[in-house]
């Protein structure tokens, strides 16, 4: 199929790669022309403007936006729809909020455009690996799209099968490593769930490492610490442990090459998606205190202090004439 | 009655002053020797050692120890059932650990001492507001000793009364501001959740000032930025609020002072009782999400990062390459 | 001053009646006929309808709106504003969403109508203590209207003055019980807050109690167990401890009712201004774990279990062949 | 080398075998007659008691104890305490408390028995897998029991070598599977931290399930509300995704088998290990929310209702009036 690719930042090259390997057309842009011309010269064909690209697809055009959730996509497609003439599809692959997807969904629909968002997972290793995808739509326009999907997905590889899987192409999609989660927003609010998750997965490590390396910390009597070897105690959960998984790989990748993560400064960052899942827990009346406490942790990550810490020690003063502990 | 006070720090010294004010006689000893001399200009008997004390007391001697709790008071207690030959009684006011208490009762029963375990809430403010008192040991000691409780308690006062409350005077101590909690240990183990109480009350005024605080954040968008006087809302907050409480008084008072709270710089120190009430509730299976993230918050205070962080931001790096925040 | 008051329930009813209390006229209103009788029989003017009200209003006419929060406030003040001819003051004095009110601002704006908003903390106490308030709007409506605050507000009363407070008019209002906030939505936002902190001291609370009541729990070796007398502990807790508010008030006369709180099946609502809180902590990336896990608290309280247990069980079945707990 | 395991359970029986199959010789004791003579079918050695294992056993004896912690496997090695004589070797492949092992490992030493504690995790799937183990005991006597350690660590295998490890022989056994954490003590510790972060990873699943579960539910708008077929959520991950894991594959087996899991009701039980991980990072001064949570939300489970939640009840009845929910 011919696919335009807009936005060619790592995601957006990399997916326009792997497409073009599996024999699909490229049409690609992006605001800096260097990229586009850098995947020009891997043979693709290169657009000048969102028009270009238009004028360059065969109906039904598919387009692929691959940029920065908010304004950037919400451009991009508003300038997309305000161009379309037949009946087009525009896939959002970015880390779009739910809500966005089902909002601009009704929009399309009032132009005979196809929404489709579709989250990924699988980052910078995507490429090589295949793109684990989640994805909201039309049954129909997600039929006719299928072949982009397998094409983008890991596919059965040799991980053990799942007993009790069904056989019938549907099911099988999932075993490929691509879903058709429900109706536009749907894809997106899977990634989502995905992500709240990964915090939780990633804190959860996070805590149990530093009660590892603070365990020969001088607060202990001198026979109760340990000076464990935290690099070895990552490699060796990898094996047959119930803690294996790909984020402890990674783990143990970063500790073998520094075992004191010394080029980390440990200010965490976070995506939208840890705290739309809040949101969307809070809506649902769910409890998700793990999931919340590793958003809170990362908020936590960067800040020298709150002002609550502040308000803590002036109570403490308050009540025992307490004065802070010294720094 | 006549009470040998053993440690005369804040705590130790102002009780002394106010059972005497009540008419008590007071025995008094510290290590440090310029605050025994202090006590005795007030009238109170001055003691060169613990034996000294001993033979300053009547029988039954009563001993008062407002030490830290560990090794200062399990020493002291360990010297004077050294020194026991009659019918006495050790009192421990201090912070202790129950179950250090538990062990201490039983192993003072076989020399027939008496153990009285009382845990004080007050602070710095009781010797002119009267100590609110969580008392444990055996029904007969605690009834002797009333007379002293009676004296050190707030009293009824202005407080306005429960209804429903009976009128015994085993009932009424509870409205005078003290409690004969259950026997040896149940006195500190009150205490000790009062205190894993106090942290989660604190913790939910330090997160929502926190949010009051950060309102005007440039992280929002300029029509959602609020500039709140936060003094002026703790202050707000002290008239026929739901959340009126004397913290809430206290923090009223730091504002009023200071709005930014310059004066502290939120490494906010934990005493035991938060660590112990976590592990009672362990042991007794209780979700105490609160009282821990409470305990936590403190912790995390008082590091810059923690090696969880890094771990992270190394995984961070790993999947998706993402670098750190901007310091 | 003449006020119209919109919604008769428990609340609206006792703000009308401090006010005539206080020497304002009021006309009142409620889509339930009765409750508008009986306050026209404590000498109130009856209202039929909105317009009537309108009509019996005096300019500028004030409009005080205490209904539920959501659609029933919103038809409501949208059928005022299209009724508006002169310069109207609208009065939200429910539970709005800050948004909410920044946005109708905005609209009414339009009209020449001024919108305010009134946080109020009291419950059902109110009539009685008086109403805390935490307002929001413009400088001028609230000077405006300042004399109707000053009726509802607690005054200053007995409690003890906070040090270091300012003489002036604008920060003595603080100390007689309200405070104007800043532009409109900023009440709401500090009543949100209020009632995230208030969710935060509840299950601190909860919790502690939790732990006084399981240790008598035959998990615990038999000379650990302790039968805590729960009521005494809240009654004792109100004198001259660090823990006393008027949430432990409350909670000791419920235990002094029934210590076992019978009466009480333990599943807890919410209203929006805890999921709002959360809603605004992350969208200003403040770490509100407390805050967090006493809304969860409240979502789990209202389960039997969860479909996260069940896939606890399940991962514990598949790793290890644990079955599950006897039920 | 001859190796006498006491204790065979699932655990203790399936590596006895694992041993068996790799060259070993097995002496195994058990309690319970019938499966001693099972194993004694499957070519082992049987032995009637603790003492006929010893006079079974050559020099250096080695024993395995693989029974319950706490009582049981406390009172198997005191006996062995008891009985031994020359140089012997006693491994604790529980569940120990790692504070007991550096109690009884000091306590042993005094008998010149050489005590090393291991730690394994792979639960079911160990015998066909191999077993994760980590190690505590003192050097020379780890040096020894090697070829033990190797024939039952799942080895090397297929899985992708992680970069920047070194070749020597001490860091090889991390990648075969187990890896010697420290002095006595240090191998239990670690497989304890490895509970509580198994803890903290099943949470994060299963709140993540529970929102992509609810997200169907009708406290949501209709257009807002997804029926997501949750078994292919779990699938898709698996391929490619940042949270894949084992923990992962094992809910994808259990949702393919019944997506409502109605086998299960969701109570779900706690060893003490992630209890134990709370204490250590306690003592450790660490922050651990998720840890923490975790464990919670497993106590919660098995109650229909807490204390707390009534307290919460009470109070909201208190100043507000609110009945409880409809149950």
């Amino acid at each position: 199929m011919k696919i335009g690719m807009i936005g060619l930042g790592r995601m957006g090259a990399n997916i326009a790669r792997r497409l073009v390997k599996c024999g699909h057309e490229m049409v690609v842009y992006d605001h800096d022309d260097k990229v586009v011309q850098t995947l020009a010269g891997e043979g693709m064909m290169a657009a000048t403007s969102l028009q270009d690209m238009h004028d360059k697809l065969d109906d039904p055009k598919i387009f692929w936006v691959m940029l920065p959730a908010g304004d950037p996509t919400e451009q991009t497609i508003l300038t997309l729809a305000g161009m379309m003439g037949g009946t087009e599809i525009i896939i959002d692959g970015g880390n779009t909020f739910y809500k966005d997807d089902i909002r601009r969904s009704k929009m399309l629909a009032d132009k005979a455009v196809k929404y489709v968002d579709v989250g990924t997972s699988g980052g910078v290793w995507g490429l090589e690996r295949g793109y684990c995808m989640m994805i909201g739509g039309d049954d129909e326009v997600i039929a006719y799209l299928d072949p982009i999907f397998e094409a983008l997905a890991p596919g059965v590889g040799s991980i053990e099968r799942t007993p009790d899987r069904k056989d019938d192409p549907i099911s099988l999609r999932a075993e490929k490593g691509y879903i058709h989660a429900g109706p536009a927003g749907a894809g997106h609010f899977v990634k989502m769930v995905h992500n709240g998750i990964e915090y939780g997965l990633m804190q959860a490590y996070a805590e149990g490492f530093d009660v590892l390396k603070t365990k020969k910390s001088e607060r202990l009597a001198e026979d109760e610490r340990f000076d464990i070897n935290i690099a070895d105690v990552a490699e060796v959960w990898r094996r047959g442990s119930v803690v294996s998984s790909w984020l402890l790989d990674l783990t143990a990748i970063a500790l073998a090459k520094d075992p004191l993560l010394t080029g980390f400064s440990g200010k965490v960052a976070d995506s939208g998606e840890g705290h739309w899942t809040i949101d969307a827990a809070m809506e649902q009346a769910v409890p998700v205190n793990v999931l919340a406490a590793s958003l809170f942790a990362r908020y936590r990550s960067r800040v020298e202090h709150t002002f609550g810490d502040q308000v803590l020690s002036a109570m403490r003063y308050g009540f025992g004439g307490h004065v802070e502990m010294p720094q």
